[in-house]
């Protein structure tokens, strides 16, 4: 990993584009990047909001990025109308991404006729089929087996031991973490023949832009048509996602939950973590589904739900409330209900 | 991915066992098959039931396979006794599975003394521990790993990056997807020697005849005797099944499911997307437990169950119903509580 | 794999540390353990407790490990205080851990400036970052992939296809299971520079010593500082741990638990399988979280809790019962709220 030069003040305040800070040495040099309780006199931190003041005093970093308006007393401090910004432009400068270049280690093995673009980086034991395209800049790391009929667009970042099994379309800059598994076959049988018969699944997945996926999830190809994740949505660990899904931009799907083959999600849905979705349901845009939910009908448009079956946060408020006072409701309750029976 | 040639309406009426609709052109060309939404005019679709003929009725493909009965007007249509055999059977000759050949890459490392069979498939970067039998046109993709102890039967087809760790013996014609870990250690501790001990595994894991295991799926190998699924068993992606359960034969399992250790599950069970079973529970034949319900008692065979603890799906029905109606319901129970109280 | 020796019943008892059972042939050979129904003539079972006494007088072992006070009639019996630690030792006995020995398969990868300690065991299609530390007497089977800034302690033990991505540091004696991704990015997205931006996650993984890992599970690398699993902590398949996470030591957290990013959970904690953690939670030491539960609360030291929202044990059991006899409880509670409604 190659180290990355400290920045003087100056060079700092310079990339952040502000002014330095009156009296602050500007020849001081910081060296990289920390949360409030791990950075150093030498690293900058950041305070994300007002909440955080106490631990910002208490820091030992050497600068601290605050939003106008907010000091912290006895450390030096750059205001920033986007605080957020300016600390991802340290970080992303002191952590740099790999360089994307021209690499094809010999122990990888390209299919004859696989279609390789520039500065593309093919690392231990990767396995591209034959016919199967690869745009610029992408970067397979060890261990990833990239199956037939699958392209993966310029700028793609593919971690070790990613699979790309079939009939999967990477739209640019996809990142896909370790041990995913994108394009096996969906899950489904039908009775035919007097029997119980598997349907091939000869359709493919298509994720579009910018889209990342974490360790371990699965993505199946459809039955016949398309498995597509639309761009920008970012999908953490251990999500499993069925066959047919189409699935819109911009949405955030958090680790382990399932979405069942067919459903239909809108833009811009949020979707916590271990939540279920039942298969051919359609949430419209906008919605947010809380953690552990289970939905099992159609959600309109910028519905917030939870629970299972998942109803709106305040009906089910008043239910959760009813659960965790139940056992002083009880005794009441009980003895209603026996007088009743009398 | 070799091309299948096209078919002639004479050619797939053959296929179908079925005469050339009356005044259809028999030489018409068909190149495959797709949905209702997604076939065009060159390709077959089918009806699966009457709620679909205003789709089909929109449909653009060229060919409807219908149930005896059903009409689509202005569609060429081939009506069937059993439409989904029928597509099936079109579906896998435009979409063979790969031939099965004798093929070893030269990047696989087959250990000394390992037994491979006619026409065996073994991919690059496969390895084969020292000792294990694989049985005659099996199909071992790209980096599978197949451990010590392992026998594989004639058929199998192992997807890119599958795992038999150890000790696992898949019957015939089973399908293993990418991402399976089978044969792992069970988790057991035991307190012994005044301190919490692992108890190693040193069972089996056996797969019958014709199973098939979804992605990122984990099987682990029993304590001391054997985990076994039935022949025919359906088991989707990231299931987890635990040391020492025994499967029977012809069960579907959803995806995301739970199975803790040495369960007994009977014959022709159903087991929705992310059930849970409880460890040591014996749910008897033909049981349906549905999605997302968790199982904590055994249950008699041909149960019905849902919920958390899980009971049948008409009491739970009742039960969801006052909990979807909660909302309503609460101020005049809230009355009566304060009046009992009173 | 190598075959044990079998042990006579003089040897087997020199290694229980017990005298030979009187008017017993110390010549008698066994070799092997197992279960109750499983062992035969020529291999030792146990007996766990007084419940197993019926399935022991029916077990065809040659010899049982019981407890004292414990007889079974007809049986060949050693008694142990410690049964457990008596049949372990004779488990371990016949079943080895494998030899660790100093071993680099050809198709292994090792980057130049690697540390690779004494008898460390390199499988096939391994692949070690430059710069990365093996320790003495660990073991990589076959498509390990260890990336950059990865330290792996003494005594480790990784299954085939086990993923520790970057700024990974493995403790003494580790073990992880096939499939585990450990060291992957954690999942943040923050609003900046007027949309939602991936923060980068340039943190750590610390895995202490004599954890064991399961397959298929993910932990992710912290944001900035380090997500931590302390000593002795037991993790069961498919777990997922969000980053910035800290787990105390003696932790026994079951397969399918998702803990989500930032908790703090104490030392000796059993989480139950498929529980799920919110994120930022605290849990202190020695709670025990039933599987399936939802914690959405930090939990004082000594919690026992159960359910979505998880609560106290006994509260939760009311709540359960009033839900399991909720069909027979509803006609009365219904003419109630009608009454309460006229």
């Amino acid at each position: 990993v190659p180290s990355v030069p400290a920045l003087s003040l100056i060079e700092l305040c310079a990339k952040l584009n502000v002014s330095v800070p009156e009296g602050a040495d500007g020849g001081r040099l910081f060296e990289g990047v920390g949360s409030l309780e791990g950075a150093g006199p030498g690293q900058v931190s950041y305070v994300g909001g007002a909440k955080l003041l106490k631990q910002a005093a208490a820091s030992k970093a050497g600068l601290l990025l605050v939003p106008i308006g907010v000091t912290v007393e006895g450390k030096l401090c750059i205001s920033l109308k986007d605080v957020m910004g300016g600390f991802l432009t340290l970080l992303e400068h002191f952590h740099p991404s790999p360089k994307r270049e021209a690499f094809v280690h010999p122990s990888a093995v390209v299919g004859a006729g696989a279609v390789v673009g520039e500065r593309v980086w093919i690392g231990e034991g990767v396995v591209v089929a034959a016919g199967s395209v690869i745009g610029d800049d992408a970067r397979l790391e060890a261990h990833c087996v990239v199956g037939p009929e699958v392209v993966i667009g310029a700028g793609c970042w593919l971690h070790p031991r990613v699979t790309l099994v079939e009939k999967v379309h990477l739209g640019k800059r996809v990142e896909v973490h370790s041990g995913a598994v994108l394009g096996a076959d969906g899950f489904r049988y039908e009775v035919a023949r007097g029997r119980l018969c598997k349907v091939p699944q000869v359709g493919r997945v298509v994720i579009e832009d910018d889209v990342e996926i974490g360790a371990n999830t699965t993505i199946d190809r459809a039955g016949l048509d398309e498995t597509r994740v639309g761009a920008r949505t970012k999908i953490d660990n251990q999500v499993q996602i069925g066959h047919n899904c189409v699935i819109g931009s911009d949405c955030v799907i958090v680790a382990q939950v399932g979405i069942a083959g067919s459903c239909r999600i809108g833009r811009g849905v949020m979707i916590g973590g271990r939540a279920s979705i039942k298969d051919h349901v359609t949430i419209g845009d906008r919605c947010r589904v809380a953690g552990m939910s289970g939905v099992q009908n159609d959600l309109p448009a910028g519905s917030d739900v939870i629970g299972y079956p998942a109803m709106p946060l305040r009906e089910h408020a008043k239910f959760v409330w009813f659960y965790r006072n139940f056992t002083k409701l009880w005794p009441t309750l009980r003895r209603l209900l026996k007088q009743g029976d009398a």
